[in-house]
C-alpha cells in the first residue's frame, strides 16, 4: 500500500474533493520558488553525495529531533548537537521505533512524500523495517541522480535562496554563477549577526564587518555605508531580499544623532537591553530606508524566544529545537517605521509571526492597509495543513490573497522541499474548493488563485 | 450568470446545506432590525437621489478603499478623503480594474449582492465591463425607486438606528417624526465628543455641550446633569442606546470627589495621558448609572488603534481604513464597572471586540455570567463568513444563543444594508445546520434560534 | 423521539461519518479512568442515596447555575450559595422553563445524556414536562441501583481521583480501601490552601500543617518537611498527582536561603502582592523538586480570576460561576521551574490553560520539547465539542497525540461522568476520522490513537 494517497489534505466531502482536485491538476508540477529557506549554496556547488540517512533525515531537522527528545529520547543517542558521535543506523532504528509519536504532524506528510517518491517505500516506518529503510536510502544516496544538483533539477527549482550573514565571502555563490550549471541559487541578506547586539560576538563582528568593507565601523556613518556596501555585493550575486531574526517586530524612528549615540553606547559595551532592544528597531529603519534605495525586499520574522531551554543551549547551542513563540505586537511595535515608509509602494515589507491570534487582529489588517506590507506565508510551528487553513481563514477576509506572498518552505532540509510545497499547494486548493463549493468564489478564479499562491505571488513580492 | 448563487455560504454537504436551507427560507424575508450603524437620517429626510456609483459604492466603504490603497492605489485617484476631485468613472474604472484584489473577502459578498439585486448586472465587474456598470448604476440611481426612502421601504427595515453626537441638532430625526413618512429612524447616543479627552475639540465640546443644555459643564455636576439632559433629548427622539468607541474596555469606580477633581484638571489641560483613561473608564460607568435611570442600552465598542498612519490622518483625516486593532483586555478593565452595576439585570452592556482571542477566553466567560452583559455580533474586519463562524463557535459553548444580540450591520454604505442581513442570516444557518447535522440540536429548536438571531434577540436587546 | 441520536458530534459527510463510527465502536464502552475531578469520597464511603434533583443536578453544576443568572434569575431561586433554602421542585421548574437557554452548550449535552440513559426521558426538558421529569429522578434516586457505588460500577469507572487539600483527613479515603468495596477511588494533593499566601487563611493553615504533621511549619525547612511528610500521607492511600490552581504560571528557582527569607516574611504578614506571586512561584518549584522524589505527577492549573463578582463572592463565597480566565504567559513563567528540572524524563508536568491562543503558540511548542511537560486536556470552559477540537486542531501538528494525557471530566457533578467521557471520545473520533478522510492517518493507526486517548495515555500519564 502507498504511503501517499493521491487525494491527500482535500476535504472529504466529495463534491468539494472534486473541485480540489480540478484545482491542483494544473498547479501539482508548477516550478518550485523558494524564496526563504536555509539549505546551503556548498552543496550544490561541491555537488557531493549526502551523507547517511541520519545526517540527512534526522540530525538538520528539529521538527524531527525536538520531538524524540520530548518523549526522553537523548540528543546524544541521535547524534544531534555537537560530536554526531552516535551510530547513523542506531539514530535510525531509534527514530523508526519512535515514527508514531507524528502521526498527524506535518513532519509525518513530508516524511512519508520523501520515503516514497525519492526512496521508493511503501510500508509506514516502523522498528521492524528500520534497518530495510536504512539500506535503501544509503542505497540511493550512492547514485548519481541523488546527487545536489541532479536532486535540484528533479525537484523543478527554478530559484532558490540561501540565508546569509554579511560576514559570510558567499564564495559557493560567486562559484555557482560561474560553474556552468543552470541552477538559480540566491542569497539572501540576514544582517542579524551585525544588527543585533545581542548576537553572539555582536562587537567582534562589527569589526570584521569594517574590515571586510574598509569603512570605518566603530562610527555610525561608517557602519551604515559597510551595510550598504554587504548589500551591494549581496544584489550582485542575485540578492533580492533581506531577512530580519528579531525577538520583536520593535521598530524605532530616530534621529541620526540619537542613533549615532545610542551606537557609540553600544559598542562602547554600555547599552542596557533597552538600549539594545532600540538599536534593533533602528536598524529595521534604517534597513527599510536602504531598500528604497535598492530595491531589496524585507522579511520579518519576529517573536520567537530562543534558547529557551538553558541546559541544552550550553551543552549543544542554538537551533536544538528550544525555540518558543511568544505573544508578538504588531501594532504599536511597526508604527514608527510605518509612519516613516509605510507609505511607499516601493517597499516591500513581508512580516511573520509565531502568534497566531496576530493574524486577525493585527496583521491582516496591517496589511490590507499599508501599501508597503505584505503578509508572509505561516512559518515555522504553523507550516502545517491546520496552520495554513488557520492563516486562510484569519487572513484573507481582511487583506484578500493579493496582500500575501505565496509558500516558504524555510528549510534546511533539502529533501523536503518538493513535499513542502506539495502540502502547500494542497491545503490551498483544499481551502478554495471550499469557497467555491460554498459559492464564494468561481472556478474560474479559484483557479488563477491558486496559480498566484503557488507560483506568480511568490516571484513577484520577492521580484524574483 | 448571475452574480450570486441561491446556496451560497451554506455547507457543502449535501445534506447539512439541506437543513441550511430549511432553516434560511423562513427568516430570509424578515423585516431588517437595524440597531447599529452609520447611515445619515438626512438621506431619508431629504430624500434626494444619491450620487454617482463612486460616491455611492467607493468613497463611504472603508473596506473598498483601505484593500485599493494597500496595493499602490492612491486615495486621490478615488476621490477619497477631502477634495473628492477624482473623475467618478475613472474612480469607478479603477476599481472594476482591482476587483479581483476582493476575492475572499465579505466586501465581494457584498458589493455583487448589491449589483445583482439593486442593478441587474449578471456578469462580475472587472475592466472590461466597468463603463457598462457605471452607466447601469446611473441609470437606477436615477429613478424614483432608487431614492431613500422607497430603498428603505424595498428592504423591509423596521427600525433604523444612526449614531449621532449629543452635539448634533437631530434636526433629520426631529423632521422625519413629523413627516408623515412611516420609516422608523432613531438616534443612537454616543457620546465620545464630550466624554474622552482625546477627541478634537474636546473642551470646546464641553462649552457647546454646556450651552445646549443651558447647564454649567464646567463643574462635574452641571456636565453630568447636561449629559442627562441630552439623553433625554435623544430618548424622546426614538433612541434606546448608547455607544462607546473607547480605545480600551478600562472601567473605573471613583468617588464622586475623586471623579469631579479629575474632571477640573482634564478641562484645565492638566490631565495626562492616563487621567485621560481613567476620565473615559470613570464615565462608561457614570454612562452605566444613567442606563439604569433612563433604560438605555449600552454598547462597549473598544480596542481599536485609531489613525496608525499619521501621514494619512494628517493629510485626509479621520476614518481612512487605517484603524487597527490591538490585544483588548476585558476581564480587569470591566471589573469596576460590574462590581458597581454588573448584578442588575435592569442594565444592558453589549460588549464588542476587535480581538477575537479574548471571544472564549473573556467575554463568553463574562456574558455566561454577569446579567447585565450581553455580546455584541462580530466587528467591523469580523462582520465576515469566517468571522461569524468562529464567533459562534468560540461563544456559543459558554455564552448559549441567548446572550448574544443578533446583528448589526455597522454601515455607513445603505445599499449594503440587505447583502449584510443576508450574509449574517446564512451563516447563522450555516452553523445551526451543522449543530443540527450532528444531533447537537434538533431542527426545530434551530428554527426558533434562527429566527430570534435574525430578528428577535435585536428587538429584545436594544429594547426596540 | 429520544433525547440522543447514535450519531451525535460525528461529522455530517457520509464517509467521514463512517470512519468515526468504525474508531468510537471498540472504544465506547472502555473502562472509564477519571484521574482528575471534585467528587467526594464520602460519597462512596457511605453510600447513601443522593438528594432531590436539584441538589444533585443543578446547585452543584456551576455550569448551570451560571447561565441561569446570566439571563436574570437569582442564585436564591435557585437555592444556591448559602442557605439552600428554595424549595428544589420549584428551582426544577425555573430550570426547566429556561433550559432552551443551553442550546449549543457541552452543558446541554452532559444532561441530555443524563436525563435518558440515568432516567429514561425521551422528551426534552420545558416547563411542560418539569413535574414530569422532577418525578421520575426522585423515584429512581429512591432505588439501591442509584446509590454511589452501584453507579460507580455502572459507569465502568477504573479509578476516580478526588481533590483534597493536605489539612484534610482522608477518613474517606482510609475507609474505603478497608471497606472491602472493590471500587478505586484516589486523593490527588491539591496543596493551594498551604502554599498560596492569598489562599483564605492561609496563616492558620500553616499552623495546622504544622500540628498534623508535627513539624515546626512556622520556618522554610520545617514546612518542606510537613510538605513531604503530607505527601507520603497521600501517596499511601493511593494519590499518584498533585495540583495546582495558580493564577498564573509563575516559577521561580530561588535559593533556599532567599526562600526562606521570603517564608518568613510572608508568615510574618509582612509580604507585598509580588512576594506572595514569588512564593507561589517557588513553590511549584518546590513540588517539582519533591516530585522527583516521591514520582507524583504534578498539574498545574493557571489563569482563572477567581471571584471577579465581589457582590456574589461576599454574600454566597468561592465557585459560584464568577470566576473568569485571563490571559496567561507560559513561556517566561515557566523557564525557572523548566531550567530546574525541565530535562528529567522523570517528572511529568502536565499543564492546563483558559487562554487557547496559548495552545499553538507557547503550549505545544514546550510539550514537543521538553520530556518532562505534557498538555492536559482542554479545560473548564473548553470541555466542549467546538473547544477539545480546537485543542487538537493546535495542538496535535506541533506536540503530537502523545505529549497530550486523555481526558479529565474534571467535575463535581459524579453522575455526568460518563456523558463527559462520551463527548469526549466522539469528538477524538471525529478528530481522527477527519486525519483519515483526508489521507493525513491511517485507519488502523487511528484505532490505536482513539484506545490511547480513551484510555491509555490518562493510565500512562497519571501513572494510574
Amino acid at each position: 500500500m502507498p504511503l501517499l494517497h493521491p487525494d491527500r489534505l482535500f476535504p472529504a466531502d466529495p463534491a468539494t474533493r472534486a473541485i480540489a482536485k480540478r484545482l491542483f491538476a494544473p498547479i501539482e508540477n508548477l516550478p518550485i520558488v523558494s524564496p526563504h529557506g536555509h539549505t546551503d549554496a556548498g552543496w550544490f556547488q561541491e555537488n557531493r553525495r549526502f551523507a547517511d540517512p541520519a545526517a540527512l533525515l534526522i540530525r538538520p531537522d528539529h521538527y524531527v529531533f525536538r520531538m524524540l527528545y520530548s518523549q526522553g529520547v537523548r540528543l546524544e543517542q541521535l547524534g544531534v548537537g555537537g560530536g554526531d558521535t552516535a551510530d547513523p543506523r542506531k539514530a535510525w532504528r531509534l527514530f523508526a521505533e519512535n515514527y508514531f509519536l507524528f502521526r498527524g504532524t506535518p513532519t509525518r506528510l513530508w516524511l512519508d512524500y520523501v520515503f516514497e517518491t525519492l526512496f521508493g517505500q511503501t510500508e509506514r516506518l516502523q522498528a521492524a523495517n528500520a534497518d530495510r529503510y536504512y539500506d535503501a536510502i544509503e542505497e540511493r544516496l550512492a547514485s548519481p541522480e541523488f546527487l545536489p544538483r541532479a536532486l535540484f533539477e528533479r525537484f523543478r527549482i527554478e530559484v532558490l535562496a540561501t540565508t546569509n550573514s554579511p560576514l559570510e565571502s558567499l564564495d559557493a555563490h560567486k562559484a555557482l554563477r560561474t560553474s556552468g550549471w543552470s541552477g538559480r541559487i540566491i542569497p539572501t541578506f540576514r544582517p542579524d549577526p551585525v544588527v543585533d547586539p545581542d548576537f553572539e560576538g555582536f562587537r567582534k563582528n562589527i569589526a570584521q564587518l569594517g574590515e571586510n568593507t574598509h569603512e570605518d565601523t566603530s562610527a555610525w556613518k561608517g557602519y551604515l555605508a559597510a551595510l550598504h556596501a554587504e548589500r551591494a555585493r549581496f544584489r550582485e550575486l542575485g540578492c533580492t531580499a533581506t531577512d530580519h531574526g528579531h525577538p520583536t517586530a520593535a521598530t524605532a524612528d530616530l534621529s541620526q544623532g540619537e542613533a549615532s549615540h545610542l551606537f557609540a553606547r553600544i559598542l562602547a559595551g554600555q547599552g542596557s537591553a533597552k538600549e539594545h532592544e532600540l538599536f534593533r528597531a533602528q536598524m529595521l529603519t534604517e534597513m527599510a530606508k536602504m531598500s528604497l534605495d535598492d530595491g531589496l525586499v524585507m522579511q520579518l520574522h519576529p517573536g520567537s524566544v530562543r534558547n529557551h531551554n538553558r541546559a541544552l543551549f550550553e551543552k549543544h547551542g542554538r537551533d536544538m529545537g528550544a525555540d518558543i513563540p511568544a505573544p508578538t505586537d504588531y501594532v504599536h511595535a511597526l508604527q514608527p517605521l510605518l509612519n516613516r515608509v509605510g507609505n511607499e509602494p516601493r517597499l516591500t515589507l513581508i512580516l511573520f509571526t509565531l502568534d497566531e491570534s496576530a493574524y486577525s487582529r493585527e496583521l491582516a489588517p496591517l496589511a490590507g492597509h499599508y501599501p508597503c506590507l505584505r503578509l508572509g506565508p505561516p512559518w515555522w510551528f504553523f507550516d502545517s495543513p491546520e496552520g495554513m487553513l488557520r492563516f486562510r481563514e484569519t487572513v484573507t477576509e481582511t487583506a484578500g490573497f493579493y496582500n500575501t506572498v505565496g509558500f516558504n518552505d524555510d528549510t534546511r532540509a533539502f529533501l523536503s522541499i518538493p513535499a513542502r510545497h506539495d502540502v502547500a499547494r494542497r491545503v490551498d486548493c483544499a481551502y478554495l474548493a471550499k469557497l467555491v463549493a460554498e459559492h464564494r468564489l468561481e472556478e474560474e478564479e479559484a483557479h488563477q488563485v491558486a496559480h498566484d499562491l503557488a507560483y506568480g505571488l511568490a516571484r513577484q513580492a520577492y521580484r524574483l
